[in-house]
């Protein structure tokens, strides 16, 4: 096995090492050496490889004409949006979601979390076809599958079934949504998500978009859930605009409900509406990360895959301007969002997976303001891309 | 005088024209002639240049060394904390002014409003400085200054004779800074504001962060005595907070009277609280603009200048997502600014400033949600910055 070596990285305490990588783990951050084996990084800053905590492979229009947006303002409308538009989509998921890991890569993402849609039109279509894309990026990028039944389970004729087969064929996850806006039944959808959790093994991220006291009463009766069925640190809620709504009483039960259960907390830091408050559920000890959500697809025409922005669009958002405030926004998008998807050991020591960025920056606060190109990517001691192209 | 063309341009229709530009006005934009004059732009997609309509170019850090943001939370804190760390600035307010405008015009911006502090610390060495950077830069930045009372005029024993100086020594406007918040005497400050706009017959842009009913009793009252003084279309209110903090019915009121005064909105989209409503504002009949802010200064780390990032921030944070949506975010960093400040006749037409920037995009809304490198910025014919160099 060969012993990959990054000659002259520049670290985040101002200490210029050379990178040694064995068996795809980090084995020392040493003196630099009198060598010319490996590759000189001329003293660039190295951070952690970014983490895309929650994005939709099989949404994207990644890779097609611009199309424009065509949904109304509300969660219904663009679920109806979307599918009207699936028709007309000239290249297929598969192909669309290779083009979405080709471009995170690029910009430095060495795993990710993606949602893919379970309905009774597309069956088991996308979570196929994302599955091929993600056989095709193989040790480039890891790609865990979330089976997410966007239209509904209860609601939605034959989705319990199609969702068990999918955790069957492989999905790693059990997604959900609203089950009061939705479903209009808490415990009936948290039952069918829960039980297909305790079949299968698997973990749960429900995207609860529900806001206010509904919402927070959601929140927690998925913690009592999680605590109850000992599913601790499995259980991810995706969005929670609801602790962005309530009063801070209800703000500190539903916190408190969710760092007793260990229940992870995940944000895109969309533009409109009130953030959630990233800095009080750390302080809460509530485990929170980042991801891209939606990336110019029926539902949003923003965003680009770049977890160094989406950590910038956090960190701006949330009003975190000191420099601790800004590595508390790049750890959602790193550290946390490795620790709550279960990609580890990971973070620049010793014995966690061999993998960083190399940028121009001077500091990890200015590599987030300024979201410079990625110089190097490299996953497990492997350069997967340069300079903005797969190697 | 030659006429300058530029070959193969295409516009947001789709056509595909050569752009003639004469005496620095579009001249003509032409069907594809067979010649080999003037340069090809090879189809890419041409836009207006774009417009700052608020920064600070005294302020900003850039091209120093990280400096890690230190202030409070408050706009006092943050008055403070900036003249506790002049002293260690180790490059002056005309060079740090000049890397902003070269950064600024390879982005693709051809014309700026710039407030600069006028306190008594500073007094007129801000503003002298800045003038330098600005003449430094004539005819490839227009540069528009106004003299900015930032540590507030009442309150600031000596700032009414600067700002009187600033007037003759050649800012073109002149600032104010909340009557209420910062200066607790909303008629004593607009009384000193509007009789030196007066007598050396300037516009006016006044920082207003005061939120709620007291601010928008203080916009009511500027475009009070902006039409009781025949001002229409001279006076400018940046941040106007208070726009998004208050009841429908005061808004109401509020934006009728600054319609019917034309008093002009500034808005740099920032990430915490509400953002104002700048669709609202604009179907109100509202003049609504955009400009950067603070960009990597001591109020805030974040920002780069690139005016097109900052439109498609405006349109994230208002939530446009059609194309008109993010067209109008455009139009803000654009063509209504470039209204608000009075550089025209403006636009892609003939008979306006041959301005324009060419990028790798298929769509405006393309431009907007991508903000692809500037191949091209042209002001008034010349070529003044390509692939982010000056040319």
């Amino acid at each position: 096995m060969t012993e990959p070596r990054f000659r002259n990285a520049r670290l985040t305490d101002g200490r210029t090492v050379d990178i040694v990588i064995r068996d795809g783990l980090f084995a020392g951050f040493e003196a630099p050496a009198q060598t010319h084996d490996g590759e000189d990084l001329g003293g660039k800053l190295v951070l952690p490889g970014l983490i895309d905590g929650h994005i939709h492979l099989d949404k994207t229009f990644l890779g097609l004409p611009w199309r424009p947006h065509r949904a109304g303002p509300t969660v219904p409308h663009r679920i109806a949006a979307e599918k009207d538009g699936r028709a007309d989509l000239p290249v297929s998921v598969e192909e669309r979601a290779k083009t979405f890991l080709a471009r995170e890569t690029c910009l430095g993402t060495v795993a990710l979390r993606s949602h893919v849609d379970i309905d009774p039109d597309s069956r088991l279509d996308h979570l196929h076809q994302v599955m091929a894309a993600r056989d095709a990026f193989a040790g480039i990028i890891d790609v865990q599958l979330v089976a997410f039944p966007q239209s509904g389970v209860l609601i939605a004729p034959g989705v319990a079934d199609l969702l068990d087969a999918a955790l069957s064929d492989g999905a790693e996850l059990i997604g959900g949504i609203d089950p009061v806006g939705i479903e209009s039944d808490l415990d009936g959808h948290l039952d069918l998500i829960f039980d297909l959790a305790e079949k299968h093994g698997v973990g749960i991220d429900i995207h609860l978009h529900d806001p206010g006291h509904k919402g927070a009463q959601e929140l927690r009766a998925i913690a009592d859930r999680t605590a109850a069925l000992g599913m601790q640190g499995k259980v991810t809620v995706s969005h929670a605009f609801a602790l962005a709504t309530v009063d801070d009483r209800t703000l500190d039960l539903t916190m408190t409900a969710l760092r007793d259960a260990d229940v992870a907390i995940l944000t895109s830091a969309p533009g409109t509406g009130a953030l959630i408050p990233v800095a009080a559920l750390r302080a809460a000890g509530v485990r929170v990360f980042a991801g891209s959500d939606n990336v110019r697809d029926a539902w949003s025409p923003f965003g680009n895959g770049d977890m160094l922005e989406r950590a910038m669009l956090v960190a701006y958002r949330a009003g975190l301007r000191t420099d601790d405030g800004i590595a508390l926004a790049f750890d959602l998008a790193t550290g946390a969002a490795a620790q709550a998807i279960g990609y580890g050991p990971y973070g620049l020591e010793v014995g966690a997976r061999g993998d960083f960025i190399a940028v121009d920056a001077e500091t990890l606060a200015e590599a987030v303001v300024d979201r410079p190109p990625r110089a190097l990517v490299v996953k497990g001691g492997r350069a997967v891309a340069r300079d903005g192209a797969l190697v």
